[in-house]
């Protein structure tokens, strides 16, 4: 009986799995391949598609489904399938389908109006679709409830239990430890870094970037690359999954660690457990370990020492002209340089967290109504003036760099930093139980990493909380010191 | 009131069209971009979205809906879309959702069966999935129910009045007629054709196609092409319609005439009434009038001398060396060249014909039961000698050529000659009334075939069926003498 029940169970949440994953296809050809003037009807599919799959979800027999399945005998794995289900069905039964499609309609319009703004250069320009937005989330977080604060509605989208008293402890301990890094750092002698910025045509960036993601084990016969503006993975299923590039001719570092950190994210979707499809332990942990993921490939492994001891000479190959002068040592060197910056992708490793902090503090303020979205750029610019002690002089460069506030990600944020912290970590256990790890990476060898990485990540799906598999795999929870120890040991010379 | 009413049907057949349309980009994706082992998954997406898209269509609160609409004030043209919706809905209630499922299921089995019976050039391969689908089409035949022949069932998904003895009719007296035709083309000497056949390199042919296309007035803000193995069009709405191409760097003929094909698909979806999306009359006619559209363009314009007139400078552009001793009279007699072949898609527009009865010929035996799925090699062989007087020596130049079947697209063929038949009755309408139609087409001006299209076909939708349609646009139903005597006149020299 319970067998047939859980059977039934596969079968309803695999065709909302299937909804759901078709709605992520035509929004990976909407950044991809959708010609301009096929947006509007493509905005109303995809809500439709939103729609539909959130009915199929929210279908009240699915309620009876579940806890008749609680009651009955389940395997450890099939009874933590259902139950994560059922979180997530009393979250989502709290908005209406009209609510969701609302909501999707109203992305996909902010998306295109932040285009325009970003072709302006001007905020003006986004700022009364971002604001319908911007209610409409709060309205999101009033219908799904919250303690203490609004933005853990949010936040809880993207790691179940996160909520702005966590995330204000680490920030608090954090800032203050990274600002005198810094300042160690700065007064550090300045390296040469004009090589990165030469000319590196399109194609041969295209077929470097391609190695890199075929060395790191991305399985192009279960995914593939393709441009887009903005540089994203997603994934249809663990077989499928895409990832995007984008390259500028006249800087060496834009590709090559957007490429890493995407193949992260993709390695991560890759070894998810197919025979989980469409149910909960099919899917990642959180955001924050998913950023983990992205994270530990473009820094810990992909800015280190190692990863450039075996790279050095295939740059090189890709780039001799453009690398003629430049040794492993002062390309290492480059690569590294720290100092403030305006774009957080393009930030190095450690004032790259000040962009972040910045971006929590607005939406947190924004969410809950103490701050007003037409004064974004002005607290924007009052903000990297006293984080990074630098004048943003117009919006691209400032607060229309980033595409989530288009996309309605407001509580995403924290987990780029939460994805860098548990990185170190997590590099750091990967190292004490493998001696060998930098002598592998550095011969191209990178079993090791993955080798853990499924052991302790990949095949557990979403059956552990971030916090449990931090716990599971390091023998600690959460520990900003091993990011800490890590900038130092790395950059104060 | 009505208008109400009226805001209702177009609301939820638009949902309706936006499930098939999503369904569609994930075809379109299966068959340009997905990565090998993502298949199987996608083949169960598509399936549940077929499903959804069945179970929405035939929720019987819509039966309800279009009678209400029928007893209730509507223009004509509100009208004809909800008698035709209830066309539609009298024929699709007659299926279950889980046979179109089973059926989605089964056609992606088969298709993928079918690239490997290719690979291995063995219709063995083929049999077994293929058969499975044949016996499923029977049973969809017997579901929707017919008068006098099951293959009426299927065709009428194609043109929604055709039958057995329409085409039987049709195909028994244009049959002798090309035969003696092609008696006396084949005593004519025979052009030389070998430079077609040099070598094209990929990306000056992809250049060339593109500019074709660009010519036709295929508008790339509003579609794009790919390469895949088969080309085809598919369209998500009028703002979005999309092209396949492929490339043979050994054949001059294979892409340019399967892209300006292709190409007239694409003019038609891309002019129909955006307005109408999700509704009938935002649909095409029929499978014979779009083909139609794509044979006018292939064939009666461009295998036409008005066409290379203004073309050959430019292909030369593209390809001087390989087209280096030859001139404009010789080219337009290479292209024109008419001898029995074994490939539907490279055949001449003479014994092309002859390839499609074939086809028409087997699908009306295997439905009827009367031949069986194993015997289909044997039969087209047999076939291919009394037709066309050639001996297939193989699968893939046999009976493995076409993918329709392992589309489960049965009833499909016959369109494609009527769709030739009405080309030239169209063509030989647009030149009567407009006697400068060649001039301007030399000048490479096709505004005086884009105009007639746009009154006399594309602006209608479904409004009209394809008897009609032809009745209006030409003063008469579909007489095949105007494709007969345009084969005399160009080819009888």
């Amino acid at each position: 009986m319970s067998e047939k029940l859980y059977n039934e169970y596969q079968r309803r949440f695999q065709q909302i799995a299937d909804l759901k994953n078709a709605s992520n296809v035509l929004q990976w050809d909407q950044e991809t391949y959708l010609p301009q003037k096929g947006q509007t009807r493509r905005a109303q599919q995809i809500s439709t598609l939103t729609e539909h799959a959130h009915r199929l979800f929210t279908d009240p027999s699915n309620y009876k489904l579940l806890n008749d399945l609680l009651d009955s005998n389940l395997s450890p794995h099939q009874k933590k399938n259902v139950e994560l289900s059922l979180i997530d069905y009393n979250r989502e039964i709290k908005l209406t389908p009209e609510f969701v499609n609302k909501m999707s309609n109203t992305v996909n319009k902010s998306f295109y109006a932040w285009i325009d703004a970003r072709k302006q250069n001007s905020f003006s320009v986004f700022e009364t679709p971002l604001d319908t937005l911007i209610q409409l989330k709060k309205e999101e977080a009033e219908q799904l409830g919250y303690e203490q604060h609004p933005y853990n509605a949010l936040m809880n989208d993207y790691d179940r239990n996160l909520t702005v008293s966590t995330v204000d402890k680490v920030f608090e301990n954090l800032k203050p430890k990274l600002d005198a890094i810094l300042q160690i750092v700065m007064a550090q002698p300045k390296p040469e870094t004009s090589f990165l910025y030469g000319h590196f045509p399109q194609d041969k960036q295209w077929d470097f970037g391609m190695e890199l993601l075929k060395k790191m084990g991305f399985d192009f016969s279960a995914g593939r690359q393709d441009i887009s503006e903005h540089p994203f993975t997603t994934a249809f299923n663990s077989s499928d999954v895409r990832l995007t590039t984008r390259i500028d001719e006249n800087d060496f570092s834009n590709m090559t660690w957007s490429c890493i950190h995407e193949g992260g994210h993709g390695l991560y979707e890759q070894n998810l457990p197919d025979e989980e499809y469409g149910l909960p332990l099919g899917e990642s942990c959180s955001l924050s370990i998913h950023e983990s993921q992205s994270r530990i490939w473009e820094n810990n492994i992909g800015r280190g020492r190692a990863y450039w001891k075996h790279h050095f000479p295939i740059v090189k190959n890709y780039f001799p002209e453009q690398l003629k002068n430049v040794d492993e040592e002062q390309f290492y060197k480059a690569i590294n340089y720290v100092h403030p910056s305006f774009i957080r992708t393009e930030a190095d490793e450690l004032t790259y967290h000040f962009h972040v902090m910045i971006r929590y503090e607005i939406e947190k303020q924004l969410i809950a109504g103490k701050i007003k979205t037409k004064d974004i750029p002005e607290y924007w610019n009052v903000l990297y003036k006293e984080y990074l002690g630098i004048k943003v002089t117009d919006d691209v460069t400032g607060c229309l760099q980033d595409v989530h506030w288009s996309h309605g990600s407001f509580g995403y944020f924290a987990t780029y930093s939460l994805g860098s912290l548990y990185a170190a970590q997590f590099y750091n256990s990967i190292q004490k139980s493998n001696p060998d790890l930098e002598n592998q990476i550095a011969a191209g060898n990178f079993s090791i990493i993955s080798g853990w990485m499924n052991q302790q990540i990949y095949k557990h799906g979403r059956f552990f909380s971030s916090e449990e598999l931090c716990l599971n795999c390091t023998g600690e929870t959460l520990n900003p010191n091993h990011f800490l120890k890590y900038l130092e040991g790395k950059f104060i010379v």
